[in-house]
């Protein structure tokens, strides 16, 4: 699905918020791991199979509120081949129920090897006469650390698959300005990247004017945020930082545009891990989780709205 | 495995190379992927099956020579869930036949997200009473984007586990310079990427003077490598862009230091996929891996030596 496809998708719900997928052993509740565990003894299978039920009972609570959720494939991954046929079965049950599925892989490569990640995320692989999808994904994080040799592959895989890609520009943690905000020549780093999107993908912009080569922008810089857009005009924006980051909703109001549209603000902890604050066992984390999410759709409505 | 120990194979074998397992499907030969696609069908399961019978045939052809391989993870992940089984597989099969194993996955992420890659790729998961290894690496590639909040954590499980990470300096790809050569107060931005390794970690340093946290340099770019091996004294390098991408042993040269020590060079297609220069069917691709790998050794030690 094209970014078209996931800007309706957020109108339909008039809610442009995505809902990380992070299955930490810590956030899954004790029940879950139990009953993996009794099942599937003490092994990484079980660890798989709780972030499984994990997962999908989000998704189950979350699906008719929310346009998108972000699978983090750092939690999947950590548990090994078990993991990521977990993080792929996910991928499909989000799909399956009409959600905008973007992995949240930060990949970075060149050439053939980018094109491999591109196909096996957003494409698919030839085999004799079969053609596969490994993964069931609408879009991918990237890392363009290595300049436009790193990005044209995963642009061109996006095209090509009508999908699309978020690449890193000003990341929400405190560090990021480490290197990012760094000045050459009276730009810094990350405009530099910004502008390196636009000048790639500007041209291939959709019904709403968003190429498929998106940005990821933190909630914890507003100011740089509403710079970005202003500059960025064909590039949509993914928004981390809202919520236990310490971005607020009045925080991340400069990102969308005149119609209200170019940006999706991802919320993880705060709406997977909200039964922690309920002060139950995490037997009601999949209606905890749908109380937090439409408290941030709630929220971000108002902010927008004033 | 600690740097100090790589470093110990490199001398025993006077030979400072590695060799990059990219299992492209347009890199196995025609009877390989026969094989697996008869007994497997036309599935991921098959090219998993073929990409695993040529990593390890080629880690058998090679293993007396070569101190060290790596493993490029977009060919496996490409293959979903069963080229993730593989990847574990392989890795495992490289570190009993004695290599150092180094996973070029490139990842980045902050606090417990890149923690979790870290436990994945160089440490170990708990569950209930067992700790499991989900991955058997040596090593990790990491970009470093983010800042030092996503350098510390695979920083912190490499000293844990002691293990290495190879954090991206100057790569070896034509559009590297975009962003890597900015200049920002008189330095350049790969500069200070390689400074903030030094400063991380410099008072780390093992047996040979090398801290575990290593940057990748390219050798296509021989003049800056020259320069970052003066002023990282305490970073070990890897050095991808030898043989197909253009770099020669000359190239090279300048990254070791006094005692001929301080860095591993890569060559992937150079190697593996040496048996399409044969003129023959492929059926000879591990004899002619070997011989290339002999050929990249004597090379890398006449130029050493001049």
């Amino acid at each position: 699905m094209s970014f078209d496809t996931l800007i309706e998708k957020i109108d339909r719900r008039n809610n442009p918020s995505v809902i990380g997928l992070d299955p930490d052993t810590a956030h899954i509740p004790r029940h879950l791991l139990d009953a993996a565990i009794a099942k599937r003894g003490e092994t990484l299978d079980a660890l798989a199979a709780a972030a499984e039920a994990f997962c999908t009972g989000i998704i189950d609570a979350v699906c008719d509120i929310v346009p998108a959720v972000k699978p983090q494939t750092a939690f999947f991954e950590r548990l090994g081949a078990p993991g990521t046929a977990t993080l792929a079965r996910v991928a499909q049950y989000a799909s399956e129920r009409g959600l905008y599925v973007i992995a949240d892989a930060k990949r970075g490569d060149i050439g053939t090897t980018a094109a491999a990640y591109a196909d096996g995320f957003l494409g698919s692989v030839k085999v004799g006469k079969q053609e596969i999808f490994p993964f069931r994904f609408d879009s991918l994080t990237v890392s363009g650390y290595l300049g436009s040799d790193g990005l044209v592959p995963f642009y061109d895989a996006a095209k090509k698959h009508k999908k699309s890609v978020f690449v890193l520009v000003k990341t929400s943690n405190p560090s990021s300005g480490e290197l990012q905000d760094l000045v050459s020549d009276g730009t810094k780093i990350y405009e530099r990247m910004g502008a390196l999107l636009e000048s790639l993908s500007a041209k291939n912009s959709g019904k709403y004017g968003y190429s498929p080569l998106g940005a990821v922008v933190g909630a914890t810089y507003p100011r740089e945020l509403y710079a970005l857009r202003r500059g960025l005009p064909h590039t949509f924006f993914l928004i981390p930082g809202y919520g236990a980051q310490g971005g607020g909703a009045a925080d991340v109001v400069p990102a969308f545009d005149k119609d209200g549209r170019g940006a999706i603000v991802n919320s993880s902890r705060g709406i997977i891990a909200a039964w922690k604050k309920t002060g139950n066992d995490g037997t009601d984390f999949a209606e905890a989780a749908r109380r937090a999410a439409l408290e941030m759709r709630d929220d971000l409505a108002r902010a927008r709205c004033v």
